[in-house]
């Protein structure tokens, strides 16, 4: 369990990932930039399908949005996809993103139990470390508190976690929709709540995945996600089917701590820098509601 | 939704996944050997904790253990931690395996939707991947329809899979004890079952991972074990507390389908070759019950 939480800053001396994230939001607009290297991106950017081109693709989209998205998700199945080339691929990425002082998320979606958790949060949280990034997504099928390992890491580096609550995929209802009142999704909620007591400031370290597109499941299963707060992530801006507008509907009184995150919509503007910017900002500015 | 079953061999001409386990499992006996690089038992075997000591590490236990246990289970955090370096041994651990003919299971507890869950399926179950092994684990919080990628493509390629279902922490009952009559643990036990159904012969391709020191659980919650017809990866013998006979007296009707997983206590009998096959040897004798 947390210690009842005080300092924004971490014993590594390192700001909170909250402090970070609220501050990057508030100055560049709550956007998360997917860099989301697909087979068929690949192929439409003119980029072999290997190492080279994963490396091609992934920093082109950083450079181009580096600058202006609050952080950068890369989405590690891709880079695992090519092995342990990929992997160096990655570990080139999140050192030039933190080159470029943009907020990292592994978008790994890694959970387990004991000391094998424990080397997922080494290998994604731990300064000095080739693949730790600013924070990591995990997956809490082995309950919230399996968790521990990443969640006492994070808060030691100032660094964080999003964890898997609520998705709009339609076969995730069948775990977290389960349990009427006391559902999944609402102990994973709850349990984020309490973990995020341990920080001070407006947003906590503990964040949360949950989908763009989950409709009224927020209302119908009673969630309190203003009740978190921690850092929402919410995948499904754009090609995948949600507007800025419909994720202020959605979100309600948590939509400041929301965090949009677009991949496919800005990266089919690519592989040039100016069409990657200007999708990016058209992104931002139904975002921040100008 | 997967078509009736007939075959028992891939498309790609390999055997499928749940007829070559339960072969090794009938001629060597239900034995994995757990693969955990651990830092604390580097250390113990005199080894650094770095590539070079994980490298040295896994080629000594599968040399040691090959011939005797039914697969091998690299627990790829603990290669992860040492990223893209770490994953290179990984591969040349995973191509050890197959040269010794001994079964691979990636724990990886991977998991995701749409066509990212397709990228870590491509990762650990594509033919040419340098990171192929004959199965993988998964972890279903997104539903166990969101691995319909991983299943598909294990059917294609005659290997397999072992989703996560009812573990022994004691933080699992959070998510996976939800729901009552309808578990959330029920619900991914006949999801398994009915995709084993695609599957001819004995054993299916699609596994589980259920706790060996889940207690009463199985019958608690009405889990119907037997029904599923696929192996199920049984963690926790030895150093976790269960006993073989514990193994038999929770899995009941559903033993003959249930791999046996030890790490520490036979990684702690190492690093002489010797005494890591005589501990295997001792938990082989147990689980066959001679």
């Amino acid at each position: 369990m947390p210690e009842a939480g005080s300092t924004s800053s971490s014993p590594a001396g390192r700001e909170s990932f909250g402090s970070r994230l609220g501050a990057a939001m508030a100055a560049r607009g709550p956007l998360c930039v997917g860099i989301d290297p697909h087979p068929a991106l690949l192929k439409d950017w003119g980029l072999t399908d290997d190492a080279a081109g994963l490396r091609r693709f992934s920093l082109t989209v950083l450079e181009a949005v580096g600058s202006l998205a609050a952080a950068v998700k890369p989405q590690v199945a891709l880079y695992e996809r090519h092995g342990s080339a990929g992997m160096a691929v990655l570990e080139e990425v999140l050192a030039a993103a933190a080159q470029a002082q943009v907020l990292t998320i592994a978008d790994a979606k890694r959970g387990d139990i004991g000391s094998t958790m424990a080397a997922y949060a080494d290998a994604w949280l731990r300064d000095g470390s080739s693949l730790a990034a600013d924070s990591v997504t995990l997956s809490p099928y082995l309950g919230f508190e399996s968790l521990r390992p990443a969640l006492d890491l994070a808060a030691d580096n100032g660094r964080g976690v999003f964890v898997l609550a609520l998705t709009s995929n339609p076969e995730g209802a069948s775990v977290q929709h389960v349990g009427g009142a006391d559902s999944v999704a609402r102990r994973i909620i709850e349990a984020a709540a309490a973990e995020n007591s341990r920080y001070a400031g407006s947003l906590g370290s503990v964040g949360l995945v949950v989908g763009a597109t989950v409709g009224s499941a927020l209302t119908d299963l009673h969630l309190d996600l203003p009740s978190v707060r921690g850092p929402i992530l919410a995948p499904g801006l754009g090609a995948q089917g949600a507007t800025p507008a419909d994720l202020r509907r959605t979100f309600g009184a948590a939509y400041p701590q929301v965090l949009g995150t677009s991949s496919r919509d800005i990266l089919v503007a690519g592989p040039g820098a100016q069409g990657l910017r200007d999708a990016a900002l058209r992104t931002l500015v139904g975002l921040r509601g100008e």
